[in-house]
């Protein structure tokens, strides 16, 4: 069941596994961090992940919902392993893994019709052709190739129900954009955390969750810390890793 | 010199001495934050403070920076206690107090001639009648009586010279508010930094400086907390508030 390069490497301790390539797509740390983040109904609901590569974000969040979840990924290779990964798990009655383009969704899947919808998007703006040649799967998941930060916030507000929320991750220089866009698609930022690598330092990162057509008052949570000043993950990063 | 229930407190340990009043204005916290937070030039520059209360921001900035310094505030009775304060610590040469509405400053001091703006503005809406009629005096200092968010916002970017900063101390709720008028008003937001009263706690205060016609580049700077667990101020504060 593995192709070319993959390999199958534990998510969440040993409770799951997930398929990647080190010269397609691998997960990172803000998805797991996206997927903690994240508001989610535990009985049920209607959640989409857009952009969701290996479909690291469905396949945590299986542990927090018994919801039914769609990951979207334009690139059918990724798109490939994120369906063998679920198969793998046994999550096919649970997660759906669609090919295809996010600003395509809200008519093949329907307007306002999700309670729930994530992001970890591309957060770079458009590559030059050396980097295109370089990776292009890298390209195209790093940088705004396929879709801009625009494309991911229309179609997330246009997706969810009233009342539902979005939640996605970003770098921090991209804060006032994002809360920008959000506002303008009728997505009421309401939760607001920071990451931060250590005491000290800048964020670099960042995690926000609006509703659609919410009423206006923004928390801003308790910062996150990834690596204590010796370098070791912090106990929250542990916890929220390999829920020690 | 002091009038009525006023007294004479330390400010920065025992370096200077301010007047204030328990019926008619005490400084808080947050401008003592903002003061240490700004960018200030050392050697010379012209800076402002608006709704400057009994004068402790320019007092304080007075140990950071050589500029001149003008303090406006619109009560009579806290102008009078601001000028009094620094003719106690011997500062007129380099801080003036003006008496005045700060939506005239432009007109009064001239369009884009400061390198920056501070400003611990009124917080909250307008109050209610009772709310007014208990105490005029922190109605004013605290609500939108006689100046909105938008108008510190506008006046601080016409008081400034291209490339001069706006700070500003707030609450975390009007976030959105803050930057999506300093965007309106040529004011790039560059540095933010939220304040949690300690670790676990949603931020209960937000102190961000912005640089006018600036070009984009936000940077989230690492968090500040007030208290320890114990309910000590942390060393950070202690350093801010004592100089230890």
């Amino acid at each position: 069941m593995l192709r070319e390069d993959e390999r199958l490497d534990y998510l969440l301790a040993e409770d799951m596994k997930i398929i990647q390539s080190p010269s397609v797509f691998a997960f990172s740390l803000d998805a797991v961090l996206l997927a903690n983040f994240v508001y989610v109904p535990i009985q049920k609901g209607n959640l989409v992940d857009l952009c969701t590569g290996n479909g690291v974000i469905p396949l945590l969040l299986s542990k927090r919902t018994k919801g039914k979840m769609i990951g979207v990924e334009i690139q059918e290779k990724i798109y490939d392993m994120a369906k063998r990964s679920v198969q793998y798990n046994k999550l096919e009655e649970q997660i759906e893994i669609i090919h295809g383009d996010i600003k395509d969704m809200p008519a093949h899947l329907g307007y306002s019709k999700f309670d729930v919808v994530t992001c970890n998007p591309p957060y770079f703006p458009t590559p030059n052709e050396e980097e295109m040649n370089k990776n292009e799967h890298f390209a195209i998941a790093r940088h705004e190739i396929y879709c801009t930060l625009e494309d991911v916030i229309r179609v997330s507000s246009q997706l969810l129900k009233q009342g539902g929320k979005a939640a996605f991750v970003h770098r921090p220089e991209r804060l006032l954009d994002i809360v920008t866009f959000m506002r303008q698609y009728r997505l009421e930022p309401k939760r607001l955390r920071f990451v931060y690598p250590k005491q000290g330092k800048e964020a670099n990162t960042i995690l926000i969750e609006g509703t659609k057509d919410g009423n206006k008052g923004l928390k801003i949570l308790p910062p996150l810390f990834v690596y204590e000043q010796n370098g070791e993950y912090t106990s929250e990063l542990k916890h929220i890793l390999y829920g020690e």
